[in-house]
């Protein structure tokens, strides 16, 4: 008799909850903000912004870049990320009266972007702010608020609440292009983060042979940029992993010299615009017999790579980051589990990080 | 009779040639720069830019993370970080009729700078370009262009030219506030690199005690934000070392997890209005007995940490980048030495790269 070649089903886990949860939290902010931000986007259209600024930390941070490729791309809109300290240390609020500023938070309580979203509505910006909690201070500060329907978040590592906030990016996006195949498509997501969680038994396969890992490079470009700060940021919150996130542009500019043989290199290379400087960025890699683990969709990208987590196909290239991201979170929770380490108490983080 | 304490003078290389030279080339900027420099911040408050977009990869961007804060801070304008792949792979250019761009590029070879500053001059952009290369592609897409004369750059990794970088920045928007005292500041700038120059023997003594480093942290927030950003490259560029940047508050946000006993951090933390932040920080590493390496002219700071990189005082907080990066180039460079790796020839890296 052979032994199953199946890992057996992990044990349940407040992390893992929270990750399985993701394809009903996006159902729910569907069914529950779609409105919402429909009419905001009449707003925001008759408010004529010049700029959108946006404004986070941590997880929140890395939904920010998204929102500045889809800003960019689909609005046609300039896109800063705020630097935070300008206003809390340095006191130097730029003239943000024809602003749209976008401000994501969790909790709802980091006190640099309330005050961010403070200083720019009383400069006359319009505020939206996208939290899980509803009467937080950031909910309160700003004029407008997208809610995350994720319910309490437990986890240290943010998970639902991350995908939340990209879906409510990409509904407030679309919802302000008036384009009716934009906001339809936005119904595919649910299910495709749902196909993606199959992965699981991989990303536990994975992690066992990434054990000993103690560094790595997440590369993405476009609009998986933010995911690979985002997956990054995981592996390094709960498995300790010093993780780099970069573009694919950035990483040939220098970093890749860390590159040798072994050398453990993320890529997240859905199919679409800049799949070819993923796939290019590969055969480099391959010539240098790193270790690459892709995140995928395309067949030959998944060919080139040493193990391939696989994405669905179907969805447009800038819905692509919402499956993208959960992979990486099953591969960062296994690891975590493999290594030994705690999943639900990574060490020394708090819920909630209070800078200014 | 004891042994001299001193480590012997190091061995000549063109990156050594590279950083030492850097005081002269400030100096030389000042000579012939400064001048133009005056006349094209009128050529801007006539323009009166909405906003600052700022192009650049790899040293180039990190440089425009300084100037993030610089033209936020003391000239009150909203800045945002260009994404070249919006144009060079989505085709999405914003309205940028209203834009002052600032592009960057030691070579000016960079295609997808090029690209994006000529679609921003094509839609009325005002273009400043901030290069090395007279006559390179980007001197000449541009409608301005301030030159480093630093001379030829023959170290693949870039240390004269990122300096010299951030004090053309720093020159354009001291002109551009017009106030004569930070146009006067900007005369002590050589000097201050010059005496950080003295750090070289105690950078090589920390490089001996970092022998074995294969990852480490480097943090720094606000004016010194992108420093973190260049040092880290450095190490990885240099040393191999996966070396990742943050600012002290994101890095308190999650990544901190990774912080066990003799995790090793880089605390960049000149005198300013951020000190008290990173001090904050240095106590809870010190509480995670981390190896802290300060770079720092705050006696306090200096303390807390295990060793210590000095810089001079007598600069205000707003020029601390250009002395604070120096140690961090002749750490990364003795660190190579001590790793016994290839100084002018890191593995795989050619020293111009062509991205789109």
């Amino acid at each position: 008799m052979t032994r199953p070649r199946k890992t057996p089903k992990p044990a349940p886990s407040v992390l893992r909850s929270e990750i399985v949860s993701q394809p009903q939290v996006l159902q729910r902010i569907l069914r529950r903000e779609r409105k919402k931000a429909l009419r905001l986007a009449q707003a925001i259209d008759h408010f004529d912004p010049q700029l959108v600024l946006i404004v986070g930390r941590g997880s929140a941070d890395n939904a920010g870049l998204y929102g500045k490729y889809l800003f960019g791309a689909h609005n046609r809109q300039i896109v800063a990320l705020a630097t935070p300290s300008l206003i809390t240390r340095y006191g130097a609020a730029p003239d943000l009266s024809r602003a749209l500023v976008v401000a994501i938070s969790q909790s709802g309580e980091s006190y640099d972007v309330v005050e961010t979203v403070e200083a720019a509505r009383a400069s006359g910006a319009m505020t939206v702010a996208v939290t899980n909690t509803e009467g937080s201070p950031l909910a309160n500060a700003a004029s407008e608020a997208l809610l995350c329907h994720a319910g309490e978040e437990r986890s240290v590592a943010a998970t639902k609440t991350y995908t939340a906030q990209l879906y409510l990016l990409a509904l407030l996006s679309a919802a302000m292009t008036g384009k009716q195949t934009l906001i339809d498509h936005l119904d595919r997501v649910p299910d495709a983060v749902r196909e993606t969680l199959d992965q699981e038994l991989e990303a536990q396969a994975i992690a066992e042979r990434l054990r000993y890992l103690e560094q790595c490079a997440v590369v993405g470009r476009g609009f998986c940029y933010g995911s690979a700060f985002e997956i990054a940021l995981k592996l390094a919150e709960l498995t300790y992993v010093v993780a780099q996130p970069y573009s694919s542009a950035d990483f040939r500019h220098g970093p890749i010299a860390v590159v040798d043989r072994g050398f453990c290199v993320l890529l997240l290379a859905p199919k679409g615009k800049v799949l070819p400087d993923l796939e290019e960025l590969a055969v480099e890699l391959g010539r240098r017999q790193a270790e690459v683990i892709a995140i995928s969709n395309a067949a030959g990208l998944c060919k080139m790579a040493t193990r391939a987590l696989r994405l669905p196909s179907g969805l447009p290239e800038h819905l692509a980051p919402l499956p993208c991201v959960v992979p990486g979170q099953l591969l960062a929770m296994h690891l975590c589990r493999a290594k030994g380490l705690p999943l639900d108490t990574p060490r020394g983080l708090n819920k909630v990080t209070r800078t200014r």
